[in-house]
């Protein structure tokens, strides 16, 4: 890596000018039927049909994304023939140009956290699993996150740790009030994050540190954006999950940087929804969920997002 | 499966007369000199060396312990190389008579969760990895867990749950005061396991849904036992991490059930550790471990633990 993975984040947005992610959660049920054939019940056909799918995904949106996120447990589905076709995937994503931030929300005792660190964010994984980004999880506390930042920092990679999570039990425990600090929980998080993010900028704006913020709680992201001004903030749950792009607007800074809205099932499955369903056959899914993610970047333009200072 | 997980456990432990677990966390970087030799920079010889090192350590364990523990993480290090031997792995320990307890610390939105599930705990994953159970991580909040409990009870495996995880960090969060509850977060967490376990366990004493709670904290360790009578303790943090096997005693039944202690780095690398590695080569790693596990489960006994009515 010769550059900071922020960096290659602001090239790759100012670029495409696209602060879009396209979530590459390859569920075998929704794909269209001529991919689908022959691949019930036998994992190496079904891996085969994923790695197909997510080519022709990337061939027909990467000018209009930075970056692909592969959700990781739709590959682990078939064992270790779906974790090659995540592999393939990712070096098929980094051929044409976009990053690539692995949904994989792994977090462990320091000892195993090293391990996935080096798994998914050292430079000999290039062979492997090619990620410039990783999402982790804080539950086993500071000292299980620490592995992550260190070999993102030495290794140019990204880190995105969950804060505020998109589904609706999310307030289970992150919304629990701590009588130590008075804060929510998902605070406690981000305060870790943001003396993480101070310790490993450097002389840059944004760290090697971001976080994950569901754009269904759009006041928290907000808040969090705030709190957070050295951290990428990656915003799920837009489209399937009820989350309204506008709400991802104050979450950018004015150059455009600092937040990537990730769009999954409502455009890599556009061709099955309204209104594209009527306007595409289940064969043209990839120039469906081109439309789609033109349409979502539209939206984003129309509510005021702009790149470039 | 035609039993639960609860009964498969039970039938182990009293058949081996042993609630021992042996962790599998392969780490090359301390694999015995002859198993390394040119595995350096290729993670297909690396994956083929983990291979030989865990069937060695199975064949020479599989009688003293009910079950292995894989380390998703350290097969993770080689990409799809690592997970094709961690699949071999678990198949391996089945074929020996073990059960498989893959450690994997999954977590995830609902969506992405049911495939994690029927990743590692349908049936269609017998062929692909075959795990009797899995830990899963609880920061996403109940309906994250919640496809993982229904997989489980349905298809005859379990799950553990993390509360209170093994590492010095674990305080950083888990023990944070809830002002709602006025409990610390674990005892909410493990809220939500009772709940689970008493939907779940139908006229067993054991249900599915189990929890990781960290011998190095045998105070909490305890309560959760008596907090939780329907749960299974997974019980790490014994040797390398410091946790005393005597603490384990007040965790199991008077059946000597309703606890599993792992022991990973202490067995699997006795050779390398005192008092072991002044009378094994490292070329006798695995007789080594045998005997390391054999101790181990000699000083539980000595402290106590009676297995059968």
């Amino acid at each position: 890596m010769s550059s900071s993975f922020a960096q290659r984040l602001k090239e790759a947005i100012v670029a495409k000018k696209s602060p879009l992610i396209i979530g590459l959660d390859p569920d075998l049920a929704k794909f269209p039927p001529v991919l689908r054939a022959n691949s019930e019940g036998d994992a190496e056909k079904a891996a085969r049909a994923i790695l197909a799918f997510n080519c022709a995904l990337i061939d027909a949106t990467c000018d209009l994304a930075a970056a692909v996120k592969p959700q990781a447990a739709f590959y682990e589905v078939y064992g270790s023939h779906g974790v090659r076709v995540l592999e393939e995937t990712a070096a098929y994503a980094r051929k044409k140009g976009l990053l690539v931030i692995l949904d994989a929300k792994r977090g462990d005792v320091p000892n195993t956290a090293q391990a996935y660190a080096r798994a998914y964010l050292a430079p000999e994984n290039e062979t492997t699993c090619p990620a410039d980004a990783l999402t982790v999880n804080p539950y086993l506390g500071r000292d299980s996150v620490e592995p992550f930042v260190r070999a993102a920092q030495e290794n140019g990679k990204g880190i995105f740790v969950l804060v505020r999570t998109s589904n609706p039990g999310a307030s289970d425990l992150q919304d629990l009030t701590s009588r130590e600090t008075g804060h929510p929980l998902w605070q406690e998080v981000a305060s870790w994050v943001a003396a993480w993010a101070e310790a490993t900028r450097g002389n840059e704006t944004y760290s090697p540190v971001g976080i994950v913020a569901g754009l269904t709680y759009p006041e928290e992201a907000a808040l969090l954006r705030s709190l957070l001004p050295h951290s990428y903030l990656l915003l799920p749950g837009v489209g399937a999950q009820g989350g309204q792009i506008k709400d991802a607007l104050p979450c950018f800074d004015k150059e455009g940087l600092g937040a990537l809205v990730v769009a999954a099932r409502s455009v890599i499955y556009a061709y099955s929804r309204p209104p594209y369903k009527d306007r595409f056959t289940p064969d043209e899914f990839a120039a469906a969920a081109r439309e789609a993610a033109a349409d979502l970047l539209a939206e984003l333009y129309a509510a005021g997002y702009k790149v470039g200072r």
